[in-house]
């Protein structure tokens, strides 16, 4: 509604000036509000209210062909949705998101959607930067999950390197960042950790050695972690930058849950500074940002490698995760993002400290792994385990489960695995060498005081039930 | 609520049997739909209303661990929604479908999400053997684009093939689909197509030799297409699949939106009988069912080759796409579906008769293209072009697309193209040897008659603009 | 948004000019459609889609205090509301409408809700003009069902006529109408009907009499009924209009379900020539309009009149009403209120026809109640009824709802019912003389041909059931 | 869906039993939960999700005949409903509340909605008795406003005290109050109320007089309010009990917003204890428990009567109120409603504090008013006022409102009123009195510290901007 309107509202329906006066002051309000977004394309300070971000996606959908009035569509794709169910969940928003030669390009018939999205990646790109990677230059959402992501990364530097045929890998026990290597086709060299104390590190001096033996032009990037479960740290993207940009080799950092602990985005800063030249950082939306599984973000120090990137992507995707962040960003506001942020740390030193003491009853370790700022491991060394095969151990994950206790893992060490030909041992763990079976969880965004109440209370419970009767040991862990 | 329940409030608050047995009926029957539907997993004959679709997807979300009463998480990943709005559109549902190792897989967290998303699979895997490939063994929705989709099959024939470096591909000027193979790191071959008459058809003999020139290990598939503009015809499916098999080549069709289709249908059912091994078909989501952009379905005749291109995709993925469809074919019932298919039909026929008038009206010509059962072309031979380049044609669909008419297409055949280093001539048409310019129109599912009448209407009053005084002309298109 | 909010959007976020014309014609053609809705206050030719109006009614909101930015509230009444389920579903209108003194005044602090009211109030009157009372002069929504509507109204007239005690009451077998009087704190005179045929109408001579016996000023008015149960006839309200005008005594009509039928709406208009001052007819907005239960209109030919019977009201009232009706009537647009109203008189023909032959089938009979528009009655006099006392035949109501058939009456002419001390024989047939036991039926707005269908099945298979062997009867109803 | 259900998915479609069993696990927690609250009738101690309340709603109404299956509907009143929309927000519930006869009643084709309605009272109830009025029997929900309730009980009151012309009516200086007397057809006797310092209280020798002179059969009842506006303080209820048990006169309370006020119920519950045969008191939904206008409560000691004011009502009416109520009672819970409570009463402190900082600081006084547990005021007898008619000092009022303040109510103590022919000086301040002025301020449910914080600092400007050059002096208010 203009001021107009608004005004031919009072006078048709004899509504006071008084009350006309101060409902288009609002409405200004309301134009001013989104002046200033569009402008700016930075997070408001205060979040907006369900009902503002709401109207506001509905004006947008407004601009898109399917919604005009008196539009007829004789082409093959026309944003017709059948069911009122989906076009209000879509807030009538159905084209979609890029065109067929770019995720982040414009829509000819869809002014609405394209605007969300490139809104999307301007919000985000903000937060990235609040968040401490002051330099990053450039970044978008992609909706496919973390794993899917890196892969189209990876077939992009096929592009870019066409001789390359391997991928070096600091060992992460996690499927998807490993699949997404095989899926892009490329040779997966692993590059196993070093432990140092109950910590596992990256092994600069390998990943140095590996590339001088297969020659820098055959590599196609090397891929680290940031977020990870203890006792991994963080890889330690500063030296591997060094030595990248020595043998002019890009990184690609899997930061899934990293923009949540400022440690993470803090190593990324700095790697960036040494290397930004096709250096990549991806992200998952829903660990960081607590939107349904969907998206990930790709991000970098390069506005043109980054373009790039979003080139590679065939055709159009789904818009549900650019509008599922659009709105959870819109609705927390930069200090709504950052009091998650912040809460998320406290809670990680609550958790520690209480784990630590139910570690220390039980005769158990919080192993020390202070590169790791989200993840802890407690041992389970004194778990009675008949078989010597962790059985009992493992059994512990369920149990916690069915008692209502979700994400927590449980290794054995014991754990052989094979991925498409490749065996790992002591899967999990990021280590072959691991010895004494653990525990870990996580102190990740959206955690409240609560969780880890109802957690400790029950991992208690559990461990007494299984624990062998308490003697004097000292554990060490992996 | 149960019976139980039921009888509870009646007592309890007085309401008399008489009533509250009925009510028991009706939730009787409405368990008794949910197990019917769970069973079968099958399309229901008539569509359920939207309150009932939203109501299972709540029960749904009611089993997936986000939802649990008193559940405590301390993983990274607990499906923590934070947005109130995001979480409606959702339903609940937050932890995507698939897990690190296939897409297909149920999730350990997500009873509900996975029930949704194996559910959903089984009753699209109903609508395409109702739609004509009976003999269809598996499909999955794929929570990406077609383009993207396609490319996910040629990583997937990468492993299968890997000695493989190309791709034949007959033309088709859709960017998305080229793309696709270059996305996957492989060197398309370009098969021209053949004309006859104003049709273009698929140029067996040069794919023959190809193959052979080639060597057939060299070679990761054909990629072929049903559904495309005017006045290139669906491609010889059963010709190709002949020589495929002969050759031990994999075929991979782009069935865009053929599943509205009887006729593409049919040509895909009929490949199916000559050479089911690895033989895949890919389909849009929002194209044939009418749904916002973001999904695609990977259909074929070899449960397990299907596996494995699932198992190719690392990590999660978004729900969305799955969640659109079982809400859309849900609210169809298989009766609902049939009878848009059926009318998209008969809307083809009253299209081809008003533009066969108009097309007379401006001494123009619907041109003859019987093997492409949705798109059709009217040539513009008469537009006054002084330059000769065209601008005044291609300005047509600027001006058709100002008055409210989406989804031309305007062909010059002037337009010369260059994708990652490859040429096209007369871009657009599928073919270098395009001389008469033209325009397409598609009689796509979810028309209805009022956008022909519009469209009609329109064209007219643009092509009246832009005409050369009307002389007798004989027209020879392509 | 603005016109020059979107060209900041196109500019700040690349989005090519051409677009962002495209999407600033949509807007403006948005506010345009607004502003005619306000400046003509009448109900548009074609409805508006759920999102048009869904948008407009958070647009209106945003013009209420409590959506302000900034607002801070220091009032009892500042309406607030905890649940965001409860503000969504209110579109975040939550100061209802009304002030203390009038139902249809402007709230000072909601100018959005009072817009909501006002239009509402204005598309009404359109409404009731275009379906045949041309004369009508004002009306308005009141948020309570007819019963209580009619109370309201005799509220009013106690005001205007301070020395009455009486109701006229033309027998209509309905509580709630009967009840309004007595809630009023009236005392019902109860004027019973004469039988023409089938038929009962209006006892005219007796009104009269009544009039003359009791003194007019004694009077508060004629409560008489349009939309009845057969064999009831609507009364004859213009028959009705000579005695009240040439007594002055003023007539109020329970044209509960009227407004659907041409006829009904005709009897209106003409009774207004006749006497305008002080009548008043009152209509349920769920009967005629196809809402939820909750609302009813008063209307009138004297402006001065309905405004003072709004005035009669103390305090606000819920907006639900309104906002049902508002939605409800901008989503049918008047073509597509006309086109129910059209297809129910056609319906009507079709469940005469189709209840005759049943009747037929049975040995029963139709009942000839041209003076009925909606309702119909078949008479039941071959029903086996050992006891005399109608058991039976009642039974044949439950039948049909254990059956899925709701809303038939069945009439034993056996039933007597006091309420509040006062005395009726044969409750529900309008009429203490009714023998033959019938049951009736209705062709009432959205009803669906399927619905006479499956009736017209069930009714046939219960009869077979309860009759008696058929032999040769002559039926003669009531 | 049922456990059985569950197993059948499992399967079905090879989710593993482990997650199945979770799933039931859930599944069963949900039925037990509303099988508890059927039983117990009682608010839940911890509030429910959104989600949880919306699916219950959903499952009510698929109690509904409307909402079965294959139901056939051939009545007048079907609850057929039109648009999406509205049939959304009222979650399928169609059939409103209440039948002819009796609010309070069960529904023959709505025992979803039915339940809704009675579970609703019931719980209204619990909460009622846990804010203080133990002994209260029987309460319900009327969707009418709190003054057309009033009428309603004095239309009841009418029928039991049918000699009855007047009602006593302890001054309280709300239109709607007054209007409530009038609109039911009784005349008001007006007790003007007596002046203790600041604090204007209860004139009880006149009450017992003005019963003694006209003789108590003819006095319907006597009409007192707890909440209200400073410096009128809640009446003397256990007075005024006293003396119409002694006479046997009922007392009706307007207990307008004193559901939240531990004080106003308090008064209440004593008053019960003294006389509780037929008396009611009637509270605002909207003011105590944050849902739109539209509803009251009307609660008594006497289940009999309770009851006959529910059969006063005639015919159906909206169960918009009730659902909303329900809603918000199930997202609060016991504990949520007490804590919001308890809120408002610190926030009323913390009002008296930072009100009477500002007075002073401007000279003014904050008036003692020790029986007004949510209201104050505050003197404006230092505002320059040139004409003596107060203009300047009712300008603040408009000034606060432009500024963004609601809720402040400017009295002048010049302000003459005419009601219906009924005259009264100084209208607003509950007095004809009053000589100084003064604002008023609530500190009512759901306000939050940062509105008084902008309240008073925008006070503070605005009295800055009015004020006379600031000397000493000695307000003395009223």
């Amino acid at each position: 509604m203009t001021p107009e309107n608004l005004a031919g509202a009072g006078s048709a329906l004899g509504i006071s000036s008084t009350y006309i006066h101060q409902a288009q002051d609002a409405q200004r309000e309301w134009h001013r509000r989104i002046a200033h977004l569009l402008q700016q394309r930075k997070l408001p300070e205060i979040g907006w209210s369900d009902t503002d971000i709401e109207t506001l996606l509905l004006e947008l959908a407004r601009m898109d062909s399917n919604n005009f009035p008196g539009n007829c569509g004789v082409g093959e794709r026309e944003s017709r949705i059948h069911s009122q169910l989906v076009y209000r969940r879509h807030f009538g928003l159905g084209h979609g998101i890029g065109r067929s030669g770019d995720l982040c390009e414009v829509q000819p018939k869809a002014a609405g959607s394209s605007t969300l999205n490139k809104l999307t990646n301007a919000l985000v790109l903000d937060v990235i930067r609040q968040m401490g990677v002051r330099s990053c230059q450039d970044c978008f959402v992609v909706p496919m999950a973390t794993g899917m992501a890196l892969t189209l990364c990876l077939l992009a530097l096929r592009k870019l390197r066409p001789h390359a045929k391997y991928v070096l890998w600091s060992r992460i026990d996690q499927k998807s960042c490993f699949k997404s290597i095989l899926c892009a086709g490329f040779t997966p060299v692993i590059i196993e950790l070093v432990s140092k104390g109950d910590q596992l590190d990256t092994n600069l001096t390998e990943i140095d050695q590996t590339i001088l033996k297969l020659g820098p032009e055959s590599i196609a990037c090397i891929l680290t972690t940031t977020s990870c479960f203890a006792p991994r740290a963080a890889d330690d993207l500063v030296g591997v930058a060094k030595l990248a940009q020595s043998h002019d080799v890009p990184q690609l950092v899997n930061n899934a849950y990293g923009i949540q602990s400022s440690k993470c985005m803090h190593l990324i800063e700095e790697m960036g500074k040494i290397q930004s030249n096709h250096t990549t950082f991806v992200q998952s939306t829903d660990k960081n940002f607590l939107v349904p599984v969907g998206g990930a973000i790709v991000a970098g120090f390069d506005k043109s490698w980054i373009k790039q990137i979003s080139q590679t992507y065939p055709g159009r995707a789904s818009s549900t995760p650019s509008t599922d962040l659009f709105i959870t960003l819109m609705s927390l506001g930069i200090q709504g993002y950052k009091k998650l942020v912040q809460e998320r740390k406290s809670l990680f030193q609550e958790l520690r400290t209480k784990l630590h003491q139910v570690a220390e009853k039980h005769g158990e370790r919080l192993l020390e792994t202070k590169g790791n700022p989200i993840s802890m491991a407690v041992t389970l060394s004194r778990v009675v385990d008949p078989d010597g095969q962790g059985k009992q151990v493992s059994a512990i994950g369920s149990m916690l489960f069915t008692r209502g206790v979700s994400g927590t893992r449980v290794i054995t060490g014991k754990d052989e695995k094979s991925i498409e030909g490749l065996q790992f041992s002591a899967w999990g763990s990021h280590w072959n060498g691991t010895q004494t079976p653990y525990l870990t969880a996580a102190a990740a965004i959206g955690m409240t005081s609560k969780d880890i109440d109802l957690f400790v209370k029950r991992l208690d419970k559990v461990l007494t039930h299984v624990m062998a009767p308490k003697t004097h040991v000292a554990n060490k862990a992996c």
